[in-house]
């Protein structure tokens, strides 16, 4: 349909391919600030992405002062993006400000539980993502904070998240200040991809999916550096290990139950 | 920095502002086919979406085969796009794949538990946005199914999906047969966004932040249809009701189980 609104022209899609195959994670930011009119564009713009009965169940909070930075960075295990950055910004899973809307307007809302902290999540979720994109866009740099689920009490308190507010992922976000020298490898989309019905894996997948991978000198390199036989090893021994895991699993819960997901 | 991969033109980032702002769901499709080339090019591209550890904690199922669309659509409230879309992507959690890896690779996984689930839940759905915004731009319309968290336990049947994995998300997907006339409304920044601390709702902010979502004649008149005194009430009565809520979150407990996610 040529007047269809999402027939964008063929120069647009072709660029927004090129700029998706080259982007990398920033962790290196100039000294330029990120101005409050360029934030607010890219976060408006950002909010035109689909969200669960148009209710928009996220909220952002933004970081500039560097006393809450220096608050933040021990919850994000020191990584120097989080003091470095001009801005941080916390994308929470919000069902506070929708139930506020329904307790003002005569109705009962229902969502002190876990199936609306996960619509609520999905819906910060896909907001932050198409926040990312506009942002790397715009020349911006960033970094994504999977951190943000491993101590979201420390979060909750140094933010003051209210009841049904949830901290689901940060962004460190600056101009860029280096140009990392190459792409994260990623897994061939056979890895991905099941046709009709999920093909569990076997050994001959693992093996044909995960080659290239393991055989990269850089991994190969951080085999060696973290002492194991193995780049699996690396990440559950090293990086993800069961033990975290599971102490983080019950300070989710403890902190899903705190803010009244799991009444 | 002009030399970094970042920086892409300002024509590039004014087509990618234009887009957004105009982008809709679309729900009817025409009968031309998504080929294979062109949903493995976009998948491939989305893949470069930031991801844990690099791990890619995400699959994608996907249903083009007419009984099975059959057999999704209950699953999906019956939404005629679920029969009538060409290709339904389900979007997965996934740690079946990277612990069979461990597995294959002398190392002890530990990824059975809520914090693994919540990490490979926000893989697949960064990804699945990626994706989305690839897709629209390359001119195809679709529609996101939040359903998919309402009915998970049909769903891994139906895709038979091992333990391990957890649909997040679902999307369908064709070349766009309608144009629907308006954007749907969102809230004002002040809705969304907090400075250093988040400012708990009030009700002068409520008033502020929703006046314009309640004045619109589409929302009248969708409060008078169902017999409401406000829009509030279609939320926590009709569209989101507290026991449908809950019914869903013990749902959602025993697939988080049966998958192996709450061990």
């Amino acid at each position: 349909m040529s007047d269809a609104p999402h027939s964008a022209s063929i120069p647009f899609f072709e660029s927004l391919c090129d700029f998706m195959a080259t982007r990398r994670t920033i962790r290196r930011y100039t000294a330029e600030d990120v101005s409050d009119e360029t934030l607010n564009r890219l976060l408006t713009l950002a909010s035109r992405t689909q969200t669960m009965g148009g209710l928009q169940l996220y909220s952002v909070v933004t970081t500039r002062d560097a006393a809450m930075k220096r608050r933040l960075s021990p919850l994000h295990f020191g990584q120097p993006m989080v003091t470095e950055a001009p801005v941080v910004l916390t994308f929470c899973a919000d069902y506070h400000r929708t139930t506020a809307w329904c307790n003002c307007r005569r109705a009962n809302p229902g969502y002190d539980n876990l199936l609306s902290f996960l619509n609520a999540a999905t819906d910060a979720l896909l907001f932050c993502q198409t926040f990312c994109t506009l942002a790397e866009a715009e020349g911006l740099g960033l970094c994504y904070l999977g951190t943000t689920l491993y101590n979201p009490l420390g979060i909750i308190e140094a933010l003051r998240l209210p009841r049904l507010v949830m901290p689901v992922a940060t962004i460190t976000l600056g101009y860029p200040a280096e140009v990392p020298p190459t792409l994260t490898e990623r897994l061939p989309l056979t890895a991905i991809v099941h046709v009709e019905h999920y093909a569990p894996a076997t050994p001959e997948t693992i093996d044909r999916d995960y080659a290239a991978k393991e055989a990269m000198a850089q991994n190969q390199a951080f085999v060696r550096e973290n002492h194991k036989e193995t780049l699996a090893q690396v990440f559950t021994d090293v990086r993800y290990t069961r033990r975290d895991c599971e102490a983080m699993s019950r300070t989710m819960t403890e902190a899903l139950r705190r803010q009244g997901f799991l009444e």
